[in-house]
């Protein structure tokens, strides 16, 4: 591969600069990624669709020096896969037609077969690598269960988690058994992603960090760690690094850093110096600029990445992101001011 | 006083159970909250008239042994009294008329003087004091700076912050000077609640969390140790304890307890044992069941309360509450389990 050093990183071996992806890279923000959407119909069209999917992953590629790509897929492809229904109402998010509210409906939910019901991601994944052909890794990515099973029993975006947490408190062994059943289709989801091509993951746990410390354990954590470890054992030969990203998740940093993934994934509360030597030698760690930075000025980005290179210090195994999603808002010159200071600032940290 | 317990345990001192209170304890969950508030009008008709403020103050006392009273009122009374306009959009929540999205009208701002522009507020301590006779302490409470300026610069409740963020990266002498004449304004309006009668005070910073470590330092954590220092010169001979909450502040505990607070208020999101043991006998704690537990049933209500309890351990120096504010949902009977269960759970955590 001409570049490697994303997953260099990830393996904590040394590197010449910090490598630096986006989440949500291929986005809204991008004019180029409007005008497909708009040619295309909705989200659905473009995600469920090979081709475009492949087309919108590589637009911010051609835009930005970044050292990753990332599969453009949504995080509620399984539960749409399992026949909820999902749709995107304007100006409200996803939601699904049929959410999941009792027993017998989760009783009645099938383990995803990632071949025979989300073909399209397996296509979209190979094509993107052929496109991609050796240039830089391409990331694949999971929902969570906890974070699927969010928006399955809620229907969709909430503020206050009432349905989700009435259920995990009050029908604990039915929630259980959804969120089993959740990490066996992100088992295969992954894998399956994987064998296609995708040379690195990352688990997005969004929701996670709504839960008291030992309820993220029980409900969320539990199952990251059940797809860490399926993962690495159903790839044992490719041994594609894991990432974990619990937003609003610092404080359960040691925990997650024990499940056996590669990397954990920072948002922007936490010091990443403090994060560092927290979990010392046992992990990379991705992240962490609050996207809202991007709404500043060119000069600003670069005194927030030189502070954030700084506090994570000299030496292997930081992955540069943000600490969430870019919002639509953002002007892609700006993007463009935050990659190009980690890929300037950084070098003096790599340094033997 | 007949019941100090609250008042004790602030100070660390021995107690024969742990105290309890809610957040936002006062509220719609009560049917007759409901009544009264249906009788004057909306919300400003309550917190605006002081007997009215001090009916709904006392209605859950009446109902549950609840071992403080807190102020009812709005944590957007000060901005309110700056000009802004506040006002209640129905399903909306809190909104202002004129928000503050210039430097120009910050400079225009004057620092609140509460005698003259929150008389109410004044009366209603005085009347709530005078009908509690003693029983229980009363409780008072701003918002935090940096929580006041999001809805003034925002104009209302937001997800992404967008404006404030902005304002702040990109303005940042701006918004110090917007933060500097709130921190001016709380130390007022909390010495006058204090002169009123009031026998804690808790400041409420509802949205520091949303900052990166280093930024709540600077726009949130520095403010309010301005105005904990500020409040205890102008308190010496009351010597009145200050409660610190940030919600989504665990990561920051260290610091927060060391801006010479008495007590810290957490969310559900950190174990209060590991919390506990980072602060040692430096201050109080306060919290922190999910409010969510409270959908569930008495039984799992009270198991709750004695995990949280025996994570805590044993000795002085907790007040138990929520994490958060009580919801309109809950069923009144619900958080009778709650508080019962503290008081019935916890006499074994403070033998000698």
């Amino acid at each position: 591969m001409s570049n490697d050093t994303f997953l260099r990183a990830l393996r904590r071996q040394p590197v010449d600069y910090t490598p630096v992806w986006m989440m949500r890279q291929a986005g809204r923000y991008l004019p180029e990624y409007r005008a497909t959407r708009q040619k295309a119909g909705g989200i659905q069209d473009l995600f469920a669709n090979p081709e475009l999917a492949c087309e919108v992953t590589l637009q911010p590629l051609e835009r930005f020096e970044l050292d990753a790509a990332i599969l453009f897929s949504d995080i509620l492809t399984i539960p749409d896969a399992m026949g909820l229904g999902l749709y995107f109402a304007e100006g409200e998010g996803p939601k699904f037609r049929e959410p999941v509210r009792t027993v017998a409906a989760i009783e009645k939910l099938e383990v995803l077969q990632t071949s025979k019901d989300l073909p399209y991601v397996i296509d979209a994944v190979k094509l993107i690598r052929k496109e991609l052909n050796n240039t830089v890794p391409l990331i694949g990515f999971s929902g969570s269960p906890w974070t699927l099973a969010t928006y399955m029993i809620e229907g969709g975006s909430t503020k206050d988690f009432a349905r989700i947490k009435t259920m995990a408190y009050q029908n604990t062994d039915a929630m259980h058994l959804l969120l089993d059943k959740l990490a066996d289709s992100v088992i295969d989801y992954l894998t399956a992603q994987i064998a296609a091509g995708a040379q690195a993951v990352q688990i997005f746990d969004t929701w996670g960090g709504v839960l008291s410390a030992a309820a993220y354990e029980e409900f969320s954590l539990a199952y990251m760690r059940k797809i860490v470890n399926g993962v690495k054992r159903a790839n044992i030969e490719a041994d594609v690094p894991v990432i974990l990203f619990t937003k609003n998740g610092g404080l359960w940093l040691d925990d997650i850093a024990d499940t056996a993934c590669d990397c954990v994934g920072l948002d922007w509360t936490m010091d990443i110096g403090v994060a560092r030597r927290a979990v010392g030698n046992k992990v990379a760690l991705q992240g962490n600029m609050d996207p809202a930075l991007l709404r500043a000025n060119p000069e600003r980005i670069r005194a927030e990445v030189g502070s954030i290179l700084a506090a994570f210090g000299h030496g292997a195994g930081h992955v540069f992101n943000l600490g969430h999603g870019i919002t639509p808002d953002i002007d892609p010159d700006n993007a463009k001011a935050f990659i190009d200071a980690v890929h300037e600032l950084s070098p003096q940290y790599h340094q033997s």
